[in-house]
């Protein structure tokens, strides 16, 4: 039986997984470690697309995405610090975009707690700003950044708790592992003041790491961390296995 | 202690699961066979957004979806059936929009396996068509009728393989998930020209779903099917708890 054959029959034992996974988490460190030998990447060029940039204020997205998720949620939040920056920054086509179009991504998608809504704003900032393929590797780093993280890490300048709620590490992109570990070691529920402060501290903290990453591409001076999951694990998938996968 | 050091230290039992989801399942067949008591809603209109619509052909959508898929994968495959038959159809503002900015969902993102990328081309298009209020309920009812259904339902006029591939359903949106159940049952791995048939053909299928829902609503004849599932869970959250949480 193929690795997937018995993942997907449940006939793994916890040892074999824990002892795939360690391999996987090893040749996971090494290609973040070492960087990747990707060749430097040809910006997807057109005439219309990607769109001109304007290196952003870090510190400044932040803050704008913090308070733009008491009022739409977390993808949105990101999508105004970044793209709604960008709207008044550089104008041209960035002025036609749709900020709403993202906005259903909250919640993991209306609520649904898959890929955290942070992602969608962050994503299709990064797509517009980078174009397909540059883009694609940086969001896998925005990916695998909020993965690996304790999070939020941005402190608001005007925040509407005044006490930082504690950090926590998802080891996935997903909102609902993502949430639920916070809620849980933080203990509160989700329909809380400090829960809601938790999620736009981290649609700051993400809209925060994306633009500095997108002013290092803008510098040239931007190389992919982490290799590609799809190609280290044969299927599209995460890397945290053994918490679905664990028995 | 299992997943996730039971939910992040919860120490729920597998009876206490079962049972959580057990009324979960039946609140939630509740929900969906009665269909839900929301008053009728308001087309969140402005004079920019949404944007306006004329009804679309779901074979036809599905057809080009199909064959998208070959070249820029499922996100943007069903992006294009669905935005991309506007902008010829309907012109206007639709000629702006970046289609190549939802292509990064490819692979549950960046081939991180979360949300199925289907999912992310036909909620930006249900945004763009339905605005903020109505397309988050359209999308929440794709998420739920791609997590129950046997996937996929559309058959390509001019399939790239004759013959068509097995139907799994996934209990769940997330492409690690829905793709993992399909190659196990149908005994193929990720990268084979079966596996992109039948990827190719759930983007066809979500694509046809999702323009019949549209179609529906430009009718006044759309009522929401699937209840918040943050609201049944007081938290984001998929339904299928027990497969991760199942011990």
């Amino acid at each position: 039986m193929s690795i997937k054959e018995r993942m997907m029959s449940k006939s793994f034992s916890r040892r074999e997984l824990i002892g795939t996974a360690g391999k996987m988490a090893a040749g996971a460190a090494i290609a973040t470690a070492g960087g990747l030998s990707l060749p430097k990447m040809a910006t997807a060029a057109s005439a219309e697309y990607p769109w001109p940039y304007k290196k952003l204020d870090p510190e400044a997205v932040a803050e704008r995405a913090y308070h733009r998720w008491y009022k739409d949620y977390c993808s949105m939040a990101v999508a105004d610090g970044l793209i709604g920056t960008l709207q008044e920054k550089v104008g041209g086509p960035w002025k036609n975009f749709p900020l709403q179009t993202v906005r259903f991504a909250h919640g993991g998608v209306a609520g649904w707690g898959t890929l955290c809504g942070t992602m969608f704003g962050a994503a299709t900032a990064t797509s517009l700003v980078a174009g397909v393929e540059d883009g694609d590797h940086i969001i896998n780093d925005v990916l695998y950044w909020y993965s690996i993280t304790n999070l939020p890490t941005y402190t608001p300048a005007k925040p509407k708790l005044a006490q930082g709620p504690i950090t926590t590490r998802a080891d996935s992109p997903l909102c609902h592992v993502s949430v639920s570990t916070w809620m849980s070691k933080a203990g509160v529920e989700f329909f809380t003041p400090e829960r809601k402060d938790r999620c736009a501290r981290v649609a700051a903290s993400v809209a925060q790491h994306t633009a500095t990453l997108l002013n290092a591409w803008a510098d040239d001076d931007y190389e992919p961390v982490h290799s590609s999951n799809m190609r280290t694990h044969n299927r599209p998938a995460q890397n945290n296995c053994l918490d679905c996968h664990g028995g």
